[in-house]
């Protein structure tokens, strides 16, 4: 299945519109009108059309979107018709409040492995149960659980050595923590979460609005 | 400052740039192409430049963007030659993580005040010398110390009070991390932070691809 030139936006709000079509599937609501669903993502009647015509056509003119329909149809074109194995790598403040949030579990992100280069850490579980182990397992380890996403959550100086052990894996990509640039092999998907680039956008519109 | 109609992702754009200028001053490179700098920002150099004519004119052709310059520039229109007071609520694990990152520093983003419902940590201080405070302190010491943007990291059930009482205060803006969709005034500003919605990029990609 290949959707080309989809701008990165589109696939962003796609996933928006699953938390809200999941929180009406929630309400047991079964039907709901372009126009309700732009007002509880935030976009516009217009954009929601916009984005789903790049994947067919999705709808009854007049009636609106079969919530279910619509939610099955949104997470099969983000690839979250199935589960995703995860592993986190880097277990201090931030390792620990990802793999207990309950939005992963919820989208169908399942962490099965947790390493840390902390000797008081190692051979420890986290309050999920899940065991954590030394970085030197972290080939045999991710490859028994079949993990398919690494997730960096170490101080930047060990980012990039991380993410080549994840990608001799081999994972098929990686999300990460560490405020730092990590170069990966041309083709390799990486996902950079920077918190502070949201705070930039809300300074933008503190000052210019 | 006003400048209307400029899409969301330039603005998250010219964030990612000031991240790139930030790196090369450090480097103390003092010209960059607009090639160099797209490349380090893995955009096209034609992006950035539209990006940037938005809101002038930027740059000397032949020469490139002078570093500093541009830096400045464009930290002006998003609002960053300023610092901004932030106070966290919540310190959990994510909220200690956020509290700790060296990000949100060096981005002018300082945290003035903590709070907490848990009576263990009240009274206490995080690694960083912030006294934690009591919910019921909000007000008071929000507006004592010039708080601009509230921090929400509590439990999902906890963000709306939360956001209340930091509307009241009044906070100009707040960046919410619990997973809940928040009720404000009309024109109060809010920013999401779902991680979730980066995985799903990941997903939508690792699949299509």
């Amino acid at each position: 299945m290949k959707f080309l030139k989809i701008p990165a936006a589109t696939i962003t709000r796609l996933s928006l519109y699953t938390r809200a079509l999941e929180d009406l599937v929630v309400e047991q609501v079964t039907v709901v009108s372009s126009k309700t669903l732009a007002e509880l993502c935030g976009v516009n009647p217009a954009q929601i059309r916009k984005d789903l015509a790049y994947f067919g056509q999705f709808g009854v003119r007049g009636v609106g979107y079969y919530v279910k329909e619509l939610l099955f149809d949104i997470k099969k074109i983000l690839g979250l018709n199935k589960d995703w194995n995860l592993a986190i790598v880097g277990v201090g403040n931030l390792g620990c409040a990802l793999v207990a949030h309950e939005n992963f579990t919820k989208q169908g992100y399942r962490f099965r492995a947790a390493f840390d280069a902390d000797p008081m850490k190692i051979g420890r579980k986290l309050t999920t149960g899940l065991l954590i182990h030394a970085p030197d397992k972290l080939g045999e380890v991710c490859r028994t659980e079949g993990i398919e996403i690494g997730v960096i959550c170490t101080p930047p100086n060990f980012a990039q050595d991380i993410a080549n052990r994840l990608i001799e894996v081999p994972v098929k990509g990686i999300l990460n923590f560490a405020p730092t640039q990590i170069q990966v092999p041309e083709g390799f998907r990486v996902e950079n979460v920077d918190f502070t680039v949201k705070l930039d956008n809300l300074a933008y519109h503190l000052t210019a609005g």
